[in-house]
C-alpha cells in the first residue's frame, strides 16, 4: 500500500492538532490547498508566522497588542475608574462591539478549573490583585471592578474568587446580570436561568447606568 | 471602538477562505493559535509551505507526488493492464487502503459539472484519453479501465462521457457496483439506490473477481 506523500501527510497532522478540526477535515483542507491557488497556502503561512512574531499581550492588561501597551490601555479619553475583567481577548472584542463600555480592561486568559488542572497560578490573577492593590496602596482605589467571566460553572467560580480577593482593595466590585437573553423566551429558559433573571429583576424603567 | 491587532486580522481572514470554515471558526483557531506553544503555529506554517514547494502531480496518472512519477506509477509489480479512474487523489487512498485493486490509476481532479462551469477540458480527460490511445495504437490496450468516479450526478455523468470517448480504445470498460452499503439497511436505503441494488444483482455466493 502506498502512504500519502509525507509533506502532504505532515500538513494533515498539523491540521489536525487545530482543536475541533478532525482527520477528515484535516484532510480536506489539505488537498483544498494543494489545488487553490499557490498563493492561498502561501498568504496562511505567512499570517501564521506573522501573528507568532507580532502580535504580544499588553503589559497592563493582557489584552492581545502589537505593542508594549495595547490601544485601549494607551486611550487617554478611556474612564480610568472603572475595569472590566474577562476571560478572554475574544470578551474584550465582545464588549467593545456594544459601546457600552469605556473603562480599561483586564484579560485574565482562562478561568479556574481544578478538573483542567487549572488553578489561579495560571491566569493573570496575581497582575489584576496587583493592578488594584498599587492604586488602593496610593489611596485610589478603582471605583468599580466588573467581573465579567462567563457565567459558566468555571467562570463563577472565577468571579467567586476574585470578588473575595479584591474585597477591600475597591470600592465596588460589581457581576454582570444573567438572566433571559433579549429575544429569548420564558417558556424555553432553563431553571437556573430563569432563577437569575428573578433575582436580577429591577423597578421597571430603571434607567439604564452607562 | 479598537479594532482587532492587524496581523490577528490578517490570520483569521485567511482561516476564514478555507472551505468549511466561517469566521467564528477562524476567530476561535486564531486564538488558540496565539495561546499555543508558539512551535504549533510555526510548524503549521512551515507545512504549508512544504506541501506547495515539494508536492506535484505525477506526469503520468495526476496524483499527488514528491517527484515526477507517484510511487504507484514507478512500481514494477503492479498490474499495467487495469487502470482505475477516480476523480480525486483522496479517492486513490480510499481505494489503496482496500488492498482489493493492484492496477494503475488516473486521477480527473474533479468531475465534470457544467452547472460550476467544470467541462472535460478542465480535467484530466485529455491526458487519460491519450493514455489509452497511446496503448491502444501499438495494440496493447488496456484489458480494462474501470470507472471510479462517485455515484453523484457529476460522478455519472463524467463516467458516461468517458466511457463512450473510450470506446473502441480498451478491452472493457467498467463502472464500480452502486448497491446497499455494508451495513446498511433496505428500509432506510433511497430509491435509487434500491433500484441500482436490484439492477446489480448478482448469483447467490458467486466469488468476487480481484
Amino acid at each position: 500500500m502506498s502512504a500519502l506523500v509525507e509533506p502532504v501527510a505532515r500538513l494533515i497532522e498539523a491540521f489536525a492538532r487545530l482543536p475541533g478540526i478532525g482527520p477528515k477535515t484535516a484532510q480536506r483542507l489539505t488537498f483544498h490547498l494543494l489545488r487553490a491557488p499557490e498563493s492561498e497556502a502561501r498568504t496562511l503561512a505567512a499570517a501564521l508566522v506573522a501573528v507568532r512574531d507580532e502580535v504580544v499581550f499588553c503589559r497592563t492588561c493582557f489584552n492581545i497588542s502589537a505593542g508594549p501597551e495595547c490601544p485601549i490601555c494607551l486611550d487617554p479619553a478611556r474612564d480610568d475608574e472603572r475595569l472590566c475583567v474577562v476571560e478572554e481577548p475574544l470578551d474584550v472584542l465582545a464588549l467593545e462591539r456594544t459601546r457600552a463600555f469605556r473603562g480599561r480592561y483586564h484579560v485574565l486568559h482562562g478561568a479556574i478549573s481544578p478538573i483542567d488542572g487549572i488553578g489561579p497560578d495560571r491566569l493573570r490573577i496575581r497582575e489584576l490583585l496587583d493592578r488594584a492593590g498599587e492604586r488602593a496602596s496610593v489611596g485610589q482605589p478603582f471605583q468599580e471592578i466588573i467581573l465579567a467571566t462567563n457565567p459558566t460553572l468555571e467562570g463563577e467560580a472565577t468571579a467567586m474568587y476574585l470578588a473575595e480577593r479584591l474585597d477591600g482593595q475597591v470600592q465596588s466590585v460589581t457581576r454582570i446580570a444573567r438572566g433571559l437573553p433579549v429575544g429569548g423566551d420564558l417558556e424555553y429558559a432553563d431553571e437556573v436561568t430563569l432563577v437569575r433573571s428573578l433575582q436580577g429583576r429591577r423597578a421597571f424603567d430603571a434607567p439604564l447606568e452607562r
